[in-house]
């Protein structure tokens, strides 16, 4: 039978499916195009990377590896698990994220590839393609790359650093439109490392709650905050809004890599009883994460010592103080003290380096020059910042920051003569609270 | 401000999206509207369930436990990995699959949360909503579940169980359309245990390249044929179709939960050059799969012994002269002999059986009376049979048996006084090559 030559397709090649095409990793389509070609003469120092095992300074997780190691001797856990977890495990989890006004049951709890495949899975239950959500700038990137990579519209709303990174309330209210789906929120913030005060998640609550919104509350830093701040999650705070809260082992127990994640279901007004069965759909696809990991969990939520998470926050808390205090002392620069996780962001005064045409050109340069890579805040939407990662040996933080300075001190050029120092912001480049112009001082210029 | 009363949502439910309501599961769907309340006399035995590892009596993964101890031992292996996984392990799979006619790189691997991972992540990346894939039938569930939840339409080819379940090729042909945009293809099969001769595979490679189109070989059961059986990987033969083949530890190494799993790109006349793109943009949303098992890959695939491979296939080859020895000998039914997997499926002469409208009810009361549970394999889309899993313990396939032939003499109305046996097979309740009616054997009617 001779072939029906309407069906011959021309060519053997193959193409990808639109949402292949769509799917888009910023940071490292960013980076891809950055030549970094580090100083020869100078160790390359890192500040770049969200991963806290790099240097393999920060403590081990050793009650994680005993508890895996237990799963593999115990000989029960190769095989298939429910798709949304085991129940055992996913009742560690209810028992660990519980609070006095946030009881969760093992039956809200799904167990997904890590944080990023719980974040994928609530949004793809959330919204329809040609709906939006709104999401934070600056912010991780992840929740755009899954949102386009679905079809599903995007729309920012701001941070504002000279709150410490609280939420633009007001502009994020007029965003919200017939066809937004959902809002998320990420606290502790990566990029900004920001912690959000009890009475800014009351205020958020109160807003999202004018519009019977859901939120999607990313929180896998839950807990990773500095000593002298308090962690809230969004579920313990709301009466009215229900939240999908995402979570999981990946940055508190330094393990990123092993994949455990969740999305916790705290309803309010029934609201969350369709999704409750569209996330346990979803979850047949893949058929959930490692069971290994999973059977470890009771244990390592259970068991880990306190030390090793005091240890943890009180090493990158220190490292805070190193870079934020020698980065404020920089020409040019301001960096914002965070609260918790493990970031800061610092705010360029691009006219006063005007060599640079960008965060982007800067940070390029800092790594030919002084082999330091800080990763430019384009990457998270934030023009003119770029973000520190805080988990590095200390001494390498003390040697960035001599570095850095060497930099600053070299390609700094005042627009005018000024005093830097407390007092003045920098929001995306434009001065706000100005600077003390004082021409007789212009000796002290960059100090 | 007045709040915009458009904005405001009727009331606080929240819809799950249409990809979630479009995520179907037939098999959770079809078991969970049975009534499965087994015989309190009899003790269950469950020939239902694809997880060899449920009853314990499979060689234990020796080598998978102890590789995994050492990659938690090392400690560096706790980290974010690239998002298509670990070179060096993706290089032990690229070894592992390569074969003289089909050589395989560190590059041409993807390493995904289990073998559905993969399944998913190439079907989201080959085809668009509103094209469709070719699927077999009977076959697993997961390639339409995953399809219909994209917006991708399946279209089923039929397997031919009186030619050991070969594809229908011409059946096949005729289904591809312009919105075709790759066929699936699963050897050995689940649910069939069939094992493709290396002349059919290399029909079916004729018949696909006539349209130019891409081939997802579902290959998770790789080397897992009884003896006397050659596995071909669909690769190994194909000059000219290029073939995405999805694999992974899940069953050849008995640790399903483990959940890693690979795509191999085996590409011809470069067709899959942008595919290959658009699986490295996929990865990046969920971030590959658990790093420990990962690093553990270069020695499970290279140090697993010998005698683990044999010992698990004769195991599961001596239950399956079990079963099919003793149910080719029962009235009505009629096994199709596996060459390999872990599965066999049994036709059933509906008309012989008028109690029961659907192979659901007959498996429904063969749990009711005899506490033996096997899947009605319209949960496969192949009505009037059912399909029996082959990895239980010897002792209880030889109980099974028994229990089996005493419910089918019980059940049993022959419609015509006939002689059952080898010569007459059963496709979906049609008789073909004839019953011998002979009536002066009424006497041996249910023999």
């Amino acid at each position: 039978m001779a072939v029906d030559s309407r069906k011959l397709k021309k060519s053997w090649k193959v193409s990808m499916s639109k949402m292949a095409e769509n799917t888009f990793n910023p940071i490292r389509s960013i980076v891809d195009g950055m030549t970094l070609t580090p100083n020869p003469e100078k160790d390359m120092i890192a500040l770049s990377i969200g991963d806290p095992t790099v240097f393999g300074n920060l403590p081990q997780p050793v009650t994680c590896e005993e508890a895996v190691q237990e799963s593999i001797r115990k000989r029960s856990y190769n095989g298939y698990c429910p798709s949304i977890g085991y129940t055992e495990a996913r009742q560690a989890v209810a028992d660990y994220v519980s609070t006095p006004t946030a009881q969760v049951e093992a039956s809200d709890v799904v167990l997904t590839s890590g944080c990023s495949g719980a974040l994928e899975m609530v949004i793809a239950c959330l919204a329809d393609p040609g709906q939006n959500i709104l999401i934070p700038r600056p912010g991780f990137s992840l929740y755009k790359t899954v949102a386009v990579s679905l079809g599903i519209r995007v729309k920012h709303y701001d941070l504002l650093p000279e709150r410490s990174w609280e939420i633009d309330l007001q502009q994020m209210e007029n965003l919200i439109d017939d066809d937004t789906a959902a809002i998320v929120v990420c606290n502790p913030s990566n990029p900004c490392g920001s912690v959000f005060s009890e009475e800014h998640i009351r205020d958020i609550l109160s807003t999202v709650a004018k519009f019977r919104l859901p939120l999607i509350a990313d929180e896998i830093y839950e807990h990773f905050v500095f000593s002298g701040f308090k962690y809230h999650s969004f579920a313990s705070l709301s009466k009215d809004v229900p939240i999908l809260a995402c979570g999981g082992l990946t940055k508190r127990y330094l393990v990123p890599g092993w994949r455990m994640g969740w999305i916790i279901i705290n309803d309010r007004h029934d609201a969350l009883s369709e999704v409750r069965i569209g996330l346990s759909k979803l979850s047949t696809r893949i058929l959930g994460p490692n069971t290994l990991v999973q059977a470890a969990l009771p244990r390592i939520l259970k068991d880990t010592p306190k030390f090793f998470y005091t240890e943890t926050l009180d090493y990158i808390q220190e490292n805070a103080r190193i870079f934020y205090n020698a980065l404020r002392e920089m020409p040019g620069l301001e960096p914002v003290m965070p609260q918790g996780a493990m970031y800061m962001m610092v705010g360029i005064d691009m006219e006063s380096y005007p060599e640079f045409k960008s965060d982007v050109e800067f940070t390029q340069r800092l790594v030919t020059e002084e082999s330091v890579f800080c990763l430019p805040a384009t990457c998270f939407e934030y023009p003119n910042f770029f973000r520190v990662v805080l988990t590095v040996p200390k001494e390498k933080a003390i040697e960035a920051c001599q570095r850095i300075r060497q930099f600053c001190e070299f390609h700094f050029q005042p627009t005018s003569p000024l005093i830097s120092g407390n007092g003045y912001s920098i929001t995306n480049g434009k001065h706000r609270n100005g600077y003390h112009a004082v021409t007789e001082l212009s000796t002290e210029a960059g100090k």
